[in-house]
């Protein structure tokens, strides 16, 4: 029997999450108060964030210990297997070896669990009671609810309101986990009102949704604000992933070539590459590593570097990231997760360090990614994870194409149970490729806040 | 940390099926051909099954040896994860030790495919090209899409008519698996159109969409007949689940007081305690062995143990079963995998031996353990493992009113991704009770065939 499947045991979960922070060879730029426009200190940051987590998010060490209490948790699902895709490279009829960590089997269904029982935990220890968060397709969303139910926290979710139309099990999940769910806006914070008066019958966007979660953090001492993806200690939460898949590749005897994830705020694509990068900046990986963003929101591809808010109501201190505007609204591909209109400073630091390179993928190829990696492998992915199929299936047709053996790993980040119904409209033929949005793009780039 | 998953390696699936008729005190009651009302043969079965999976369905050898690469493609997912429910023992506040075996894990989210790639295996060795079947929650109809597409067959699905309806998203996975999907009862067969005549605009019922799928495999020579649950061959395949779990508590250090799972038609809870039962029969266990059914379709508990059909228009062989009578159309709890008029010959033979116990439980003390569940453990369980979820829950609580330990087993045969209106109706206070209906039955018993 041939292995498909690398394990590892419970006690081989790591016991410290890797900062790349400490490798790399310029330091991250700092971010800047949005009213002073100068570097912001640790207290900024308190009425939102536990002191922890804060710290984490400046740390220069490189190891950073996991709590056993979270490890702990992190036992329900993880070390996450690692496959080899024998079935698609069979079907794909190449010479290369397809591996792909595989982050659906935590109960939420994707990696967001990684940072989300962290950040519970932490809020717990400092006496938190509840924490507030925005999801627009609600991975995120349903992550923190689930850790939330696990520390006995309160959890109060701002869905964006298209997705809470749209995704009412997404919601369904959520609230069997005890969370609170409001669509976005709502008319309970002063944020929801103002968008709501302008704007009556607005779809919601995740920027606004950040708003009003921001704004009843800010409010109430007895909240605090958790955000899935962008910052330094979501990243480094995640590379949890990485630090197994180096174990589970020397297990399979195996080194990958090249490195493939998708890119939306940058925290699945972080987790899995971070560890590897750290290796490389010592020259011990030779892989090339491969972002694959949407077409339609290409911020790596076609972004600027440069200082810009994290959100569209500009309340956010700004980062400097690759951007295409914070007042970009992205089209509506059904890779709900990969609608940001930035990325992490961490990853775009990396790719302005030439690190790594960044490829966009079309949503109809995404799809017809996701389709040929169910019917081979079983697992019906995330739209977003799509990307990262389609990136890895591209590798392996050039392989193919070459005559090379070549080792491809990628992340497939979370499955597709909850996101069906864009299958129904990619099967129905009512999908479409959306043509890169230049003039949007340049508009809201035109905008960028004059720093730096 | 404490140790909450026990997981074994690929090379420790299971080599063979474990065949409970070689240990059985009393041999099985014959099933019986519906005109000649004399035992069937194998002959009788070759228009609809292949020669493997027949001679499976009456063989006496105890270790039926499983096939490489059915084993290979159980790699994907096997051996599948044994949890210690450590946080809702916490919850519960009990001095019992839970154990739950999670067959969720499988891509399609259930324990169906153990016996669908198998079936799916054999049929493409001898030749078949397409097969057809029935499904209603539609677990097992995504569970052989799956499989088909595995090994290059064709799949023809009959859903029953307010699933294919209600479900869109399950059926969206089996035609993401490249099946076709037809609403039950359909316009493509004789049954079907004889049902429409009668019934225009009816909901379908399970036993119409088996007449279609039969239907359509006599009259194919290319096509043949998969069932998903009863048949002897079927529990087979299902013994992997116990045969892996007796590895797993060893690596636990523990033994079962009391198995629980939830019947429908027997095949997940025949998987996790046939094996149990083989020790048990040789007194080298002591357990306990509980099936949980619903109130509302109560066939251990209150049907007769006798001949029936096995459908509602009466087209396959008379078996001998805790029965309901096939006249008997179950209310329309959500549960739908739990909605059978009867249970697996096998089964029915072991609890008829004393082997095992039976209970009940209602719809509402379902959802409410599989919700208490999914807070504790994260994982949201389908509404048929809610009812082995609140069969434990009650032998936990059990066992603090005695103050005493006891270890717990129970299996959870699938996750609740697809079933989560369910949940919406739930929580929102929509969902019922369901009273025994009596009525119904007696009039269901009073014609059974008088046969035996």
């Amino acid at each position: 029997m041939e292995t498909i499947q690398y394990n590892l045991p419970q006690d081989r979960i790591p016991e410290a999450w890797y900062n790349i922070q400490a490798d790399l060879p310029k330091p991250l730029a700092p971010p800047l108060h949005p009213g002073t426009l100068q570097p912001i200190g640790p207290d900024d940051l308190a009425p939102l964030f536990p002191m922890a987590l804060i710290m984490q998010e400046v740390s220069q060490e490189r190891d950073i210990e996991i709590p056993d209490p979270v490890r702990q948790v992190y036992a329900q699902w993880r070390p996450s297997p690692l496959f080899r895709a024998r079935r698609l490279e069979k079907a794909l009829d190449t010479p290369a070896k397809i591996y792909y960590k595989y982050e659906g089997v935590s109960p939420a269904g994707s990696h967001k669990p990684n940072t989300a029982v962290a950040q519970a935990y932490y809020n717990k220890m400092e006496g938190t009671k509840r924490l507030s968060t925005e999801t627009g397709a609600g991975q995120w969303g349903s992550s923190l609810a689930m850790a939330c139910a696990f520390f006995g926290l309160e959890c109060k979710v701002y869905m964006v309101r298209v997705s809470y139309d749209q995704k009412p099990y997404r919601r369904a999940l959520m609230e069997a986990f005890g969370a609170s769910v409001t669509a976005s806006p709502s008319i309970e914070t002063e944020s929801g009102r103002s968008i709501l008066a302008q704007f009556p019958g607005t779809n919601g966007s995740l920027g606004i949704a950040i708003s009003e979660a921001v704004e009843v953090a800010a409010k109430d001492p007895n909240t605090k604000y958790a955000l899935g993806s962008v910052l330094n200690h979501v990243l480094l939460h995640q590379t949890v992933i990485g630090l197994e898949t180096i174990e589970q590749m020397a297990l399979a005897g195996d080194e990958p070539d090249v490195i493939v994830g998708c890119t939306g705020g940058g925290s699945n694509f972080a987790g899995l590459v971070f560890p590897y990068l750290g290796q490389k900046i010592k020259g011990q990986s030779h892989a090339r590593v491969v972002a694959v963003e949407p077409a339609a929101c290409p911020s790596l591809t076609k972004g600027h570097f440069a200082y810009d808010f994290g959100d569209t109501s500009h309340l956010t201190p700004l980062v400097k990231m690759h951007t295409l505007g914070s007042t970009f609204i992205p089209p509506g591909i059904h890779a709900g997760g990969l609608r940001y209109h930035g990325m992490a400073p961490l990853v775009s630091h990396v790719l302005d360090l030439g690190l790594v390179e960044a490829t966009t993928v079309q949503q109809l190829d995404a799809f017809a990614a996701g389709i040929q990696f169910a019917r081979a492998e079983g697992i019906i992915p995330a739209p977003e994870a799509n990307h990262a199929v389609a990136g890895a299936i591209r590798e392996a047709l050039v392989a193919k194409e070459e005559g090379r053996e070549k080792t491809i790993l990628f992340n497939l980040c979370g499955h597709g149970h909850f996101d069906m119904q864009s299958y129904i409209n990619y099967q129905a033929g009512l999908l479409e490729n959306y043509e890169y949005p230049a003039e949007e793009i340049a508009m809201a780039l035109a905008g960028l806040p004059a720093v730096g």
